[in-house]
């Protein structure tokens, strides 16, 4: 399938990598050009507009930081939807707002194209091994004749019928679920690291009982670690995500508490200059409120308490 | 071993049966004595009280609602603590506050019995297959001549070291994990459901994706059929939980706006007369604040669209 | 002084009517012509368009009711940019988010044309008795000439300096404590009448001792009437301003939990249907969420309470 | 008449120079008889226990910190319970938790005494001038008895009926909306702060306009000259407070959301080490979580800006 990805983020990146390994014929395009090249070594064409990048496209791929980015490729006179060939699809994947889902479809339609939208769960690491989750929603037609997109990078497609804000909202609601996870773990560690208790054994207990899900194991593995320098998914990132939730809700009509909790934590976050960190950042913005120092991993001593924790562990 | 139940409520019920399928000499007592005629069927001494139910105790495990219960049952003229004999463990396995377990742990030292902190994780179900996760802290010799007993009814014990408070601690904040997730996912269907996106279908894109785990299956489960009457953990429980959890983080200093939140919202849900329904009632909560009429699941109706909603997922 | 108001609401018309009464030559706009005709009456000009309305202008009030309207009335092709002459003042009294008032501040700057911001505290009927408080800021000899508006409609004019943003900031950040008060008595309300105590007893404890304020003698009056379809405020009014505040609070940087609360709690007023009241339908919201019905004044009876409690009062 | 006043902290000193400047005849207990050697001086008698102060009393008024201490005063061997004369009247003038005060009445009443509840609000330099506003309720027979004392140390008095639980209900709430203002200032501060903006010159604007009240201009100046030390009401007190408040809101059933907030700041206000401090130090909390430092005041330098602001104002 003749496919263009615009974007190569670590998510988009990771994207064209495999469509490319799937045998896919493949287009890139990126704001700076230089994430683009190591591509066209592997076979794909380097295109320096948008435009180019998809004016010979089946399916066009947007994997983008936020709406901003996304209005600006799509709708710029240079842009996906001027150039796009009548008939083809663009699908968005990035996270974005429930109005720009509503609105890429419809000027997609306008302008005698396809539109589907469908972001996705899961890590760049996920992306590159096809193990993604796509949630997809919009024109079935669409949706359908861009399945090899969603089957190379993905273990499971979900169709969410043809309303295609539906993926964006649960797309957004999915991460707001991550980001109570994190909240939630933020605030468990600090009530226990200020009782004495080890943070490696805490964390232990928790994911091999209840709470035994990656979700879990990932987000409590950092905070453990006092590792939240990874920026697999940064704080401004997350703090868009939770301002396009509680928009969502806004308009909708419902209160979210949960959401508003977290959206304070992530702009304190900000405020105190963690700009660059993971979202597990909460966790030391947590420490910091309840007067504790943030947690510096020492690795000998910390393989050497988590495997002391581990001996205490009787099957 | 010679080991006595003290209340026979869903879980001491399910613990008590185990252990008498496991072969040990059992003893109970509950305070409404028709609960513990069963168990006399099965074998069981059954006691007039506490103090009689434990004079010729190994091991006396406490299984009762809160911490005025196990008070009545341990201070008490006729209590534990003046009938247990020397050398004789005290296991609580109750939920009860931080300071109540340094005083049991104090109070039975002074008497030369012994004493060791260990709640659990999981449901009566689990308890009756040995499924439980069993969470122990308090003086290493008891904790290790318990063991029989958490091997009884529990999958794995976790030692957290010779500090009784250490293991109350962990069990209120893994409550206070497990009520996040509620009170998350109350928040999450009440968005969608206002998009007009059913909550099967959402239920099963979350736990078929990044929320894989058995507590979104199951409290996720019961809001999709909107079944919170079956009261597998009552909200005033809960709120008996957040209660103790909050108490605990005041006085560690730890100010934790999650659980603030989830206090409210099982606040309300009482105020609304929601007493004798399961901690999902949460989602009730969310969908009134947010002028939604709660599900109220037809069966029938329920399996076709869940099986819709299947077959729409694509491996 | 020849001036122009654009918006006759509740405010404007208020302010309109001043401006008449001491003896400015005035032109009105609004888009509902009808709203105007009073004015033209009373010896008003009735503009057709708020291009025609400025043309002469040496001062432009714009008083509406969000940014939407305001930028619908200053951009559009027969808008007040277009044709307010070079060197008139155009002071935006409407309460507007920061943005909008730099933007406001650098187009007329541009156009050659001055800008002031002036949003005012005060409800309709203080604007008719020249009673407002008026909060300026911008370029400092813009601010200076436009005082013979503040002079007419307002008791007192602060003037913060010359960046038009200062104003706005201030005004969403009044309007913002102005609803902390409001929740904080909502909640203060439920309380009381959960413990049977009488709200109008309560009310006069309060505002004859540390609350002796017009804010809380006002909303807490309402409160105690249940007369919240007054509507001087609405919800959704009231909800936009705290959105703008949330908004500022989020470019800045500052976490604003108290904020997040209020707005919560008028989402969860619109989704029960409570547009059309004042933003002291928060009381009712905090009493549904009590399981309290809420307070219905039957009028005498409520003069005979109040008597009561009155004559209980010793000095 | 014959008064006795147990505890002399700020609060009780300030009464009990009040009430001997007005001719009664007075005894005085404090813990630390340090506290009341003064008041030997100036015509008191000083007791060596609750018990002996109590003894010939008339009416025994205690002002003391909290629940525990006042259950110290009382019901100890050498309490007041077991030695006020009776008929006489204990007057609970310390803001106590709700079940106490019924607890106080009830078992005053078995042994054949009098009780009345009667917090008041104002700050101990009102107590010395007769300016607090006393709230009583109780037995009506002796809230009237007790009236001479109300006189001395209040400028109103505001009976609440006979239940005596009421008045400690309606302390709590008033220092609840207190607490209120000092968290909304401090958020406003905060972003006031964050943009620039003067934050005396704010201070003036608020105070001149809606915010004219004591409360405000007593802890928005407390702010504005960063001046948290002066501990007129110390964090950990107002902690307690909204402790007593939201346990009281909790066995009411009404959720209290901004109690919540207010608590979880003092919580990390004491967990950052700011015990000494008044409990306007919440401005400090907001400011750290805003990544602001902390305001510090050069005194003359303040002098000139509020001299700066005050000649920008014009009537």
């Amino acid at each position: 399938m003749r496919i263009t990805v615009l974007g190569l983020g670590h998510m988009g990146a990771a994207m064209a990598g495999r469509l490319l390994a799937q045998g896919h014929t493949l287009v890139v395009y990126n704001r700076t050009p230089e994430r683009a090249e190591p591509f066209r070594a592997r076979g794909a064409t380097v295109a320096a507009s948008p435009g180019d990048a998809v004016a010979k496209a089946e399916v066009a791929v947007s994997m983008l930081a936020d709406d901003a980015a996304v209005e600006r490729v799509t709708f710029g006179p240079d842009g996906i939807l001027a150039h796009l060939p009548k008939g083809a699809i663009h699908v968005s994947m990035s996270t974005i707002s429930v109005p720009l889902a509503t609105r890429l479809a419809t000027e997609h339609a306008r302008a005698g194209q396809r539109y589907a939208s469908a972001p996705v769960f899961g890590r760049p690491e996920a992306a590159a091994e096809g193990k993604l989750f796509v949630i997809a929603s919009g024109q079935a037609d669409a949706v359908h004749d861009a399945q090899p997109v969603f089957d190379a990078i993905g273990q499971r497609t979900v169709v969410l019928g043809t309303d295609p804000a539906a993926a964006a909202l649960i797309k957004l609601t999915g991460n707001f679920l991550l980001q109570t996870v994190v909240e939630g773990l933020a605030e468990a560690f600090a009530v226990v690291r200020k009782a004495g208790i080890d943070p490696q054994m805490f964390h232990d207990v928790l994911t091999s009982t209840l709470f035994n899900a990656p979700v879990y194991r990932t987000y409590g593995g950092l905070m453990v670690k006092g590792n939240d320098d990874v920026a697999g998914f940064t704080a401004p990132l997350a703090l868009k995500d939770t301002r396009l939730m509680l928009a969502a809700a806004d308009t909708l009509r419902v209160p979210m508490p949960f959401a508003s909790v977290v959206r304070d934590a992530f702009v304190s976050a900000l405020a105190r200059g963690y700009e660059r960190k993971d979202m597990s950042v909460l966790a030391r913005v947590a420490a910091e409120n309840a007067g504790l120092a943030p947690i510096v991993a020492a690795p000998a001593d910390d393989t050497r308490r988590a495997s002391a924790a581990r001996s205490e562990m009787r099957m």
